[in-house]
């Protein structure tokens, strides 16, 4: 059996108990003599655990396509990790909160608006980046060091994600 | 009197001197099941210099018009700052090496082919992005923390970036 997995738009707030939503808002600094406007420290980056330090990537996906089976999740437990779709097409973003391995029915997933990125705040279970277009590459920003930072989950039952939000 | 500052196409050994360009190569790992290439550890991420971490921005720039003056230089002694194009179109990044602050035939200039990003390293010199179309987002990633993080200098005699290269 399966059980289906229905995305919601993301917001900021839906997202926190997992991280960060990477977008604009509407007070930025003037910085640059007025040339520039800044949205300052949009994520949480949880870096030096153990020794470690912050690591730039960039990822280039292959896209998936509906129905979407989603059978194993993972985490960082010494580090967050950011996504920042170069692309500018719509992702989807699959996550469960930190702690014990996830239920089926505590995953939560979101599609984006095409401008917006995450921050996984470490240990927050989640899929790897699903990107729905040819070709998505992606700006990463996680943790390099000591110790092990990557573990495997597979859900008790899979989800099936069929469709975008209407 | 105006010097005039010719722009070279970017290209990681000739910006070595001053940090990294954050591209894509011809040999990514494979992840995610085969689904992701991962073109890992693009840049030297500097952060942590007396208690600091790193730190996730979005800029958003106006454009420059040619011809353009160069008066000003930055840097930032206890970090490193990068700069991730995701309006994907070229844009200029002026720099000058670490140390002194530099005399104006010191000073390098650079157009990316406008997939690309940079990395200064910390103490290079170097002018804020100069975007040559509107509303020109960039995902910079550089450090917050204690100390200070920032010295402008007026250079001896302004430079003039008069076109792009041919």
């Amino acid at each position: 059996m399966t059980l289906e997995l229905v995305l919601a738009p993301l917001q900021a707030n839906a997202f926190k108990p997992f991280g960060d939503v990477i977008e604009t808002h509407d007070h930025p600094e003037i910085i640059n003599y007025g040339q520039t406007e800044k949205f300052a420290d949009l994520a949480q980056i949880e870096a030096t655990a153990a020794g470690g330090n912050a690591a730039l990537h960039l990822f280039r996906s292959q896209p998936v396509a509906f129905p979407i089976r989603i059978e194993f999740l993972e985490r960082h437990p010494l580090g967050s990790q950011a996504f920042v779709p170069l692309h500018r097409n719509p992702f989807i973003v699959v996550v469960a909160e930190a702690g014990q391995p996830p239920e089926p029915n505590a995953v939560r997933g979101f599609i984006t608006n095409g401008r917006q990125g995450v921050n996984f705040h470490h240990g927050v279970w989640h899929h790897y980046q699903l990107s729905l277009v040819e070709g998505c590459e992606y700006l990463v920003v996680d943790r390099a060091g000591p110790g092990s930072n990557f573990d495997e989950y597979r859900l008790g039952q899979p989800l099936v994600i069929k469709r975008l939000p209407a």
